[in-house]
């Protein structure tokens, strides 16, 4: 790949941030991406610091997003071609309307915003500057995440019939919110993080995974959510059910407080004709059973081979998340290079984008308000 | 164990069935029990031929039977101690008042029956006569699932705070009821199993298993059914909530049309302080994890390690599901060699019995409601 | 089935014994045995107790296998069948010959003998008196057992090309041999196993199921053998290569010291069409792999489904050591009332008899010579 | 990391090349690497057109290796730190002596070289030159391989007692190097290869794994070479037993025609204490047994956790190939700046190097030796 390597520029994932760095490993990977600006930090010392971390010039450090964007904007042609916003969920939206305004694309950690109103704001501001939003839903960069997609659009399960879903982990356990861990401090404040604690973190990465691979779009909710740790008032446990079009059934188990999950995200598609699964942490991976044959173990293969070319290692040497990180990187390289092409290529459109980042928003309102009303809420009340 | 041997008579279990000759062989292998006679069909010749395959006598073989008990009641010393019912579920109750009228103890197939006024019938009969019920719910009585239940109730997984239960299967995946599949014919009857189908054919071992367990009592169930099969009236999918005494919240999946599941009821109990699964089709092992602390294999010991005694073989020498259902056969010998001891073993005391046979019925139809109210039905309106 | 059960008494296996139980529960699961009589213990109050744990009337029970068997060759048509012997290995010809010599059937527990010299005397006597003698290679009872050898000997693996064998275990990586544990004792002590550790104890298993499942000849073996635990003259692991017949190769480890191996029996086949594994920790399943196609595992079905008859429960519903062994005792009572039928069934023909015996004392010679010798024995020179 | 990026060129991996992708992946990762020169292919026109694809400079981008060291030696500060060679095996030799020469630290893909003299004459270049020589055994770079390896020189395991290896794949199951796959020819074909097939092209790789994790050396081997693919000379299937300094015993499984492995590296070590386990294919966990203790699961954790620096993710989200190829590529940059520095680091001192790939051909001399002597060789004879 010949093509020059896109500039971003990132606000949020300076020193002791988790998924910032997450982010420029994956823009590193496959080599479309160069980091050359940023606001890493409110702080300016620790902007500094983490500007000359990431080797990022000392004239492109920001403290303030607002002085970062003005300053790109101003540039030459070596100005940036995105933003990549890794901040809390609360502040997603200001910088991520102001970067498309001034004519950048946005790539953007999710959920892609605390409320449904500034989600709405990012929707407005990306139509009207024909730049794009790029919602990184990791998990949706897997190739057997992929491969199941195309499964089901191939008819090879029949009739969807029931989808489960579960992601678990059991870092938030013991309530490590009230010490030093500022994960856990936004992740359970309400107003940093929005209506949804799990059902925001871990929720809407499980909500994509299921339209993703199936295509279905959820017509109803019903809930039950939990907070256990104790103070807490953001849900960390929720056991939900989903309704889908077409008569597809849906059950989704999210918990940060089960003991012994790490970070369990699994999916399993059962069909009128067949079934298959997938488990994140042993991602190279599908189970596969037509009924009345046995199951089959799919594994990913190398580029080109079962998993397409969302793969980068010969089959059978493992591939995990930063891979699959990447990928939407590359994806939204791909996608950004083509922006004004009108046959933009289909892998791009596996992306995930603003309208992905709503329903996220509409499924956590949807959950919040079903519990509150012990009932089904039809997805026309969501949010 | 120098005891004698106790006689029982079989109901139902003729040729062609499929849980009569599980129920002798598990009462088999301990060597406590007898088969001596039998109604094992309602056919006359397939009666005779079922006696003379199990090695009953003739004159102690019938096809009504009431003749059976009647004619057990009118013998001496050798008269069998109790009946073992395997017919369908709506077939259950009447034979097992009659037989507790004739003071036989009984053995009876889950789910206890097909109708609550059948099991209260049953109860009532038992309170009478006072002659020991047990219900063969088999997976309580696989050793890790004891395992568990001692753990749960030793405080070491703290306050429980999500039960995750799943019973997924795939043989109904197809309509096989309309040929000559005759398990699948009465299972999907609604005449024959009840208001339940999976909920009454799965979902009461389920369901039983959660309270084994954990030892706490559901208050209140929600769930949405489906009948994917076509023509079906009874659920072969569902989709169920539960909230238990304490705070705990439970989850439910159940199916008979999952492509890739044969036989997988899984169980999780997530604590305060741990964790601990298991899985029915790798049965001799538990995934115990404290938080903080890496994850635990702990694996079935032989006789007095680790599962306690209720096993027979030395550890890592795999038993599977007729060793778990001889357990309850060895436990109901306990039982009624005990009865009228006060003191009856703690043992004895985990076998399933009247009480959660209706328990069970009280979920179907708790769950049947909730589908059908869309909402939160508590357990007080449980049929 | 009708027919009558077979009698046999015991010798050996009285109270505290480990494999002796075992005999009696596998030989009542299929309710084609009947334990009669028994010299479990040449302590005389130790099988009395015994005769009464198990049932046996007293004028049967002796504490001199040779009374017993005088005993029972002078009784009428109620004399036992068959004679089981479960006493340590350097204490089974001696009885093996004279139970044949009075016209009884033998089964025996693994290995034949502690000599091969002891092994050829019984298969004198047992060709001589034209009885049966079955040895209790209990693994190749398993359904998935017989169901590989099904699959090479239908060539759905091409031809053979090699043999992954491992048989691993931890009870004795401390020696406990030096405190009260008897059933270390006698098998780290050369007088009373013979010349192979776990060359004997598990080597004669585990070579015994490579030509089980292959239907090869070993040809040549080579072997470096260790005795880690302190004192100890027998090894506790042994490497050792093998060649075959036709070119195939092997490999297979044995140890009693490996930490975190429980009763790790696995064998892997691979030829040039395909590859088939296999693990006794998980007995109901196969992998199965035909070059360029996706692994496939193959469940154990019910009667009649994959795996055969050699199976009880239905598919899902795990199996596991007792039911393989009480697959040796069905077709054991297969083989002796057949006895005398020229046609005598292919089931029974797969059962380990004599010829198994004397070549699994051949291998532990020829592995022995080979460590000493440092290089290749050819089989000629086994023993 | 603020330090600059240090400058690589690198010698074959042009279009169509296997490793030399994810050798630039690797080095990419962390962002210590930069490329910048090459003789990617002796073709002139496939020499050009990589270049293109990894931005190469055309200046900097040769068909003739010796002109790409000569170009770099002339160039000033901006010349390259290093060059990375991923030729076939016999390739090697020349251009690293020559780049070592010019003063360039070198990276090589392992096996070192196709004979014995080449790595020796490497060995007097690089000292001669003080340069680092870096040989890219993949496998040391996964964070569990390297925990196991504290895990046992901390003496968590007692002393060593065997050591189980095995590297299975299944590509060459076939004989597909008569048709058009080069990576195939060149494998199979002793010009190209040297004396091993799968000894040197993954047996290499599991010796140096056993090595790496116990820090035992062994003394002496024994094999069991197969060439089953018709037509082939160089071993395609190995059995191969080792004796190690201390007592320890080794066994080890080679195989590139097992149906059913895809890259089935697995190492386990079991001491007099306890034993551990790790799988390539699942490569973020050890299992962990104490003796007496249940197995305990050990993952991966984020940096700093479980596993050390030596990871970029949280806990959880699976690494895999190219992490741990590219934790070779940041060890080499830190042993590269600290060359000079006498107090280099102990992460860098687990770099593969000279001595590694010696000790490698080594190991394939002798083996291929006791093929042919049919009997023990001790390590003074290997080569």
């Amino acid at each position: 790949m010949a093509a020059r390597r896109l500039r971003y520029a990132m606000i949020g994932g300076g020193p002791g941030a988790m998924i910032g760095p997450i982010h420029r490993l994956a823009a590193r990977l496959d080599d479309r991406w160069e980091l050359v600006a940023g606001a890493l930090s409110s702080d300016p010392a620790r902007a500094a610091r983490g500007a000359v971390e990431c080797r990022i010039a000392p004239e492109r450090s920001h403290a303030d997003w607002r002085a970062l964007i003005a300053s790109e904007a101003a540039r030459g042609e070596d100005r940036i071609d995105a933003v990549v916003i890794v901040t809390p969920n609360h502040l997603h939206a200001a910088p991520a309307v102001a970067a498309l305004e001034a004519g950048f694309h946005v790539i953007c950690d999710k959920p892609i915003a605390a409320t449904l109103s500034d989600a709405l704001a990012i929707e407005r501001a990306a139509h009207a500057a024909k730049r794009a939003f790029v919602l990184t839903h990791t998990y949706s960069g897997y190739p057997m995440v992929r491969m199941m997609r195309a499964m089901v659009s191939e008819g090879r399960l029949g009739t969807i019939r029931t989808i489960q879903l579960q992601y678990a982990q059991d870092w938030l356990a013991r309530t490590i919110e009230t010490g030093d861990n500022k994960q856990a401090a936004w992740r359970t404040d309400p107003a940093r993080s929005g209506a949804g604690g799990a059902l925001g973190d871990i929720g809407t990465h499980a909500y994509h995974l299921g339209g993703f691979v199936t295509g279905l779009q959820a017509e109803a909710v019903f809930s039950d959510l939990s907070a256990f740790g104790e103070g807490r008032t953001l849900d960390d446990n929720a056991h939900i059910l989903l309704r889908y079009a077409g008569g597809a059934k849906g059950m989704m188990w999210l918990s940060q407080i089960a003991p012994g999950k790490g970070n369990q995200l699994r999916i399993g598609v059962y069909g009128s004709e067949a079934g298959v699964e997938w488990d994140q942490e042993n991602p190279n991976q599908l189970r596969y059973t037509v009924i009345g044959a046995p199951s089959v173990t799919l594994e990913r293969g190398g580029p080109g081979g079962l998993g397409g070319d969302a793969t980068r290692t010969p089959a059978h040497h493992p591939e995990g998340y930063l891979e699959a990180f990447a990928q939407l990187y590359s994806d939204a390289a791909d996608l950004i290079v083509g922006f004004d092409d009108p046959d933009a290529s289909g892998q791009a459109s596996m992306l995930p984008g603003i309208e992905d980042g709503i329903e996220g928003l509409r499924f956590v309102a949807g959950a919040v308000a079903a519990h509150a009303a012990e009932r089904w809420i039809e997805r026309t009340n969501w949010g």
